[in-house]
């Protein structure tokens, strides 16, 4: 056969879209350890479709030749016909029907084929029931529902979708403390993520990771730890750590006899291209390190999926995973991560519990959807996920009480957020109705651009009216709790309110009125998680406050990184001091040092004062509102789905320019049309 | 550690119940092979739950070390806590909460836990998904839903449930036909199951597998074939056949210069209890025949779950194994293969399709539950299975049409059976609201078994009027066959008709109506195949017509056996002759000539002449019915749950005795009653 036969066209490998995402995500998240013990999550984990037929119907001028490669037993059928087993067909001249079911336990079934002409690609489709039957006479009947595959960047027929990994490079602590004569701290410099190896190991050494110097020297508390040993034994099992560790320091204590060189690590990372990415440089030095920091944050926890804590959680979490995505449009733009995140958590029907189990995190896996179709304008994923956006809709429909509100059933974990302050969870939360209503209007925009004729906007319209004659209350100018009991619970917190500015409930005057009376006002609560602060932060910035949130990421950010933050905490209580910042859930470490949801400077930097965002999906329109707040000057560049919108503004001065897509300057009361590659400059 | 620790007990392997089965299932229905290729199902392919939580209270005098064997990555937690990982675990003295969590995608998670009180068992539970979540003071909150795990009879670490297989027993063909220098037909007597086996072979040969001389001898027809190789290379893969394959006879081309010695095969087969088995000897000769071939017949078909036809099919099929678990609960009363056959057609929620994707399939599989129930009393199984029981109904009731009628969608198979004259399937079938009917009475009966309220009992009744309203002709004394687009199809068929007086629609007078206008009637269109014959012939029973059924079966079975069936077929019409009694589906060997639905007469001996039937659950209490038909004399046992039932008769006696149970014999007008192990001789 002629080598040239392949190599001519772009095959690639093809699976049932989304379950590539839902095997990988169980492996994902079977890594997490605790104390030495696999932690899986609690929910329900998927398995891939275990058969699946992939189909095509192909034109040839010629006979051709195509190769089979295969992940699971497979057969391979030409116009309904099963061939004779072989890794080499040959497809007569014409228009045929090729089909091949492929049978898989252990890892997602799989396709690769190579021809001249033919090939596997995005444009093949697959289903896991073809409901072909033959009836007495030989003829067959019945049809199934065939979707488009699933496909990324397995283009190689070495490289099959399940042996996938991420990168890898060597690196090397920056000190080494001696504690005693058998044990040794190490310490890499940063918040890092790897793989520990030690060089020349003979014997076993016993491995304490910390995120701080105290965690790697408790050797009773440490949230992670390891056995190392050389040969082999029951315990260790080689001179490198078998799964990843989230660390700064390591603390090895080796039994007696044992020897070893060096102790380096394999520091693993997505990676990203360089020349599409988001960057932020300004006159403040300190904020230039909190963005420096949190884009370090992002990159931690931007994994095969995005990743909540990268030391404890390692879980998908769609709460954390919405931040994530949009903290991403504004650095690495890797939307792949973004849909794979997407897919994992949602995973497969029937649904049996709340993603995550949490209430509000089913709301925010709708929200997320539609932000992915803003920023990337993607509506063949926004097709891919609609049966599973219905299905999950159904479940909360069939779990509404008798007003149409989602109030929590005993198995409903309602999260929020994490207070330190008295907080009721039970009953109707206002907070919860404000997201389902956002996650109402999510399906009804997403039928909207699949054409689809649903009720879902008459839904969210009711939906809206019903919080707003709930909860408001004209008197305090807020929006109440809950109701428990029938009972109205008057307590105002931040997190209705802001949700009410955020997602669209309030209009203009109402806006103003919860700024004054809730997020302005030092009698209500304070938010002390970064999770929810992305969330203060951004409703102040969108009513204006861009001095006030600068001065509030310098004090919270800045000051988690004066107590010497390599990356951002899922936690920062400014008044606690020494080892309370490392402490949470009853446990002396508890507490994640490197959380996703503690980056997001990179988003209000990027959306808030470069002012870059779109307008239509996928940047096809788009504005740009950069504002400098007490800042001198300020530069950045944001990501756009193929270029980069790059904005610099000091004192007197905007420049723009934008790559791809049209969108519109706003500097003061001027309005400037903004062209692709045309570099504006606007003096002010 | 002591030996002694182990095997006070009884300790053995447990999985999340259905498992087992799902995973099995895969492997058993994707053995099917069409000439050489792999041949899955058409419809869902279900994954076993891959992360499953094992979990019971235990209570230790002393503290306990525990040996643990698991298949998959797992966690041990004592009380919430999680230990750190070893296969031996110590627990204290007192009362504490075991939780194991185990990981598996390729096989299901199971466990195998050994100590000196503590063990794996069916007392332990299951959970998919735990739904605990740890607030962030460390306090541990919500509940999945636990059920009782699966087991079977794995009883020994070092029998893990993937390692399960059935029975092997090398068997050598009756003779040998040299058909030309390098080529040979093997004849193994009759129809057979197994491996091909050939001693020392040297090179390549072409085995082509026949259930007939012909089929054998067609190699570009027959069903089967393989090659073998030794050395192995890429067509032949050693000197068995990799995978089971049915045959009588084996036809082999050797390639020039390969040599081999012995050709054998190894019979695979589930084993079966003999003390524990149906019987059947009377005067007629022709019929002992017949029964022994049709129990063969249920042998070989009888395996991991209950195969339809050993050659092609080898699927799962609903409508296949209803008459293959009546069969066998008069002959092997295999209660578990009857289980997993159950578990395994339905598979795991959600429902996209009908079971088999045919209508009447999914019927059936409501229906066996019934039957099992009553054969078995194993309540602990319809709990089981009452969730999935729920979701199927849920399934059917949604494709309802407007008049609340089981009308077929497009991509609903119904299939009736497969008949020679034209049969309109389109629009609202009788038959299959009867089936409907039955199975909407199914749910009625299992709730109430279950102590749970329902509306299925209302439901029921109202089906019940409205068919009897919809399609009995009063004039012609039968049940029409369908209504399609509005109008009435006034072809009067025997499939709704008999189902009506099998499935209770009918009372006594409509019956005797049937029998006349319909079952005895020889101008409407006569059925073919086997399958709707156990129907046909259960019907005649059941209306006292046991001479001509006799006649019936000599006819029909024993024309079988007249064309020198050594197992029943698929299908026969005695007009055929020579290999038209071989072609089905348009292929010249495509019929199967050992089919399950072939076996019938083990049922019918059984229950209506031995008469042999239990009207409590599981024989608490039964009835003994002995009718002799046109025989001088029978003997035979019927297996109940623990024991037997044994019935003679002659023209002027009858001797029963039961070693289970309480019963009551009746002959002629005479009725009495039989307890356990107290032998009854009644003259009349």
């Amino acid at each position: 056969m002629n080598d040239e036969l392949y190599f001519v066209s772009k095959p690639t490998w093809i699976w049932y879209p989304g379950d590539f995402e839902v095997w990988l995500g169980n492996i994902f998240n079977n890594r997490r350890t605790e104390r030495g013990a696999m932690f899986p999550p609690f929910w329900k984990q998927d398995s891939h479709y275990v058969t699946v037929e992939f189909t095509k119907t192909v034109e040839t001028s010629e006979e051709e030749e195509i190769a089979i490669f295969a992940e699971g037993q497979y057969n391979f059928s030409i116009d309904g016909k099963l061939q004779y087993p072989s890794s080499r067909q040959s497809i007569p001249q014409g228009t045929h029907k090729l089909s091949l079911k492929v049978w898989n336990q252990a890892t997602p079934p799989t396709i690769f084929i190579q021809g001249k002409t033919i090939h596997t690609d995005a444009t093949w489709q697959a289903t896991y029931e073809d409901k072909l039957w033959i009836d007495e006479n030989g003829v067959p009947h019945g049809s199934g529902i065939y979707v488009p595959v699933g496909s990324w960047h397995f283009d190689s027929p070495d490289t099959p979708p399940s042996t996938y990994h991420l990168e890898r490079e060597e690196q090397r602590p920056v000190c080494c403390d001696t504690i005693s004569t058998n044990s040794s701290l190490y310490d890499f410099g940063r918040e890092t993520f790897g793989y520990l190896k030690v060089k020349n190991l003979q014997g076993t050494i016993h491995v304490y990771y910390g995120e701080s110097r105290e965690e790697a020297l408790d050797k009773d508390h440490c949230e992670t730890l390891d056995v190392l040993s050389c040969p082999v034994c029951s315990v260790g099992r080689g001179s490198a750590s078998a799964t990843s560790k989230a660390f700064r320091y390591v603390y090895i204590e080796a039994e007696p006899g044992t020897t070893y060189d060096e102790v380096l690590m394999d520091y693993e990372y997505a990676p990203h291209d360089l020349a599409h990415c988001g960057t932020f440089r300004c006159s403040d030095d300190e904020l230039n390190r909190i963005w420096d920091v949190a884009a370090y944050t992002m990159d931690l926890t931007t994994r095969e999926f995005f990743m909540d804590g990268i030391k404890r959680d390692r879980w998908t979490w769609s709460g954390d995973a919405i931040q994530s995505y949009l903290m991403n449009y504004y650095l690495r733009f890797d939307a792949d991560c973004v849909k794979r995140t997407i897919r994992q958590l949602r995973g497969k029907d029937p649904v049996t519990a709340h993603v995550n189990t949490i209430m509000d995190y089913t709301f925010y896996w709708f929200k997320s959807i539609l932000d992915y179709y803003l920023y990337t304008g993607d509506e063949a994923f926004v097709r891919e996920m609609w049966p599973r956006m219905v299905t999950l809709m159904d479940y909360v429909e069939g779990r509404l009480n008798e007003q149409g509100m989602a109030e929590g059933k005993p198995d409903d974990w309602i999260f929020v957020d994490w207070v330190d302050f008295p907080m009721h969870k039970r009953g109707v939360l206002c907070f919860e109705q404000i997201l389902f209503c956002k996650a109402m209007e999510t399906m009804a925009l997403c039928a909207k651009v699949l054409h689809i004729k649903t009720d879902y906007r008459v839904k969210s319209e009711e939906l809206r009216n019903k919080i707003k004659q709930t909860f408001w209350s004209y008197e305090q100018k807020a929006y109440f709790h809950a109701i428990e009991d029938g009972v109205m619970n008057r307590h105002i917190t931040k997190f209705p309110n802001m949700f009410a500015i955020l997602y669209g409930l309030s209009y203009e005057e109402e806006r103003k009125e919860i700024m004054q009376s809730v997020m302005l006002n030092p009698d209500i609560e304070p938010i002390t998680t970064p999770y929810m602060r992305f969330y203060e932060l951004e409703a102040l910035c969108m009513m204006g406050h861009h001095d006030k949130v600068l001065k509030e990421i310098r004090d919270y950010w800045g000051g988690m990184l004066r107590e010497g933050a390599t990356s951002f905490w899922e936690k920062y209580v400014p008044t606690e001091t020494g080892v309370q910042h490392l402490a949470m859930y009853g446990r002396p470490y508890g507490k994640s040092l490197c959380h996703a949801w503690g980056a997001s400077p990179v988003y209000l930097l990027g959306k808030y004062y470069l002012g870059v965002c779109p307008t239509k999906p996928g940047y096809a329109e788009f504005e740009i509102r950069p504002t400098l707040g007490d800042l001198n000057w300020m530069e950045g560049d944001v990501p756009t789905p193929h270029g980069i919108i790059h904005v610099y503004m000091d004192k007197t001065q905007v420049r723009v320019l934008a790559t791809e897509g049209e969108g519109w300057l706003y500097v003061g009361n001027r309005k400037t049309n903004i062209k692709a590659n045309e570099e504006i400059t606007i003096t002010y």
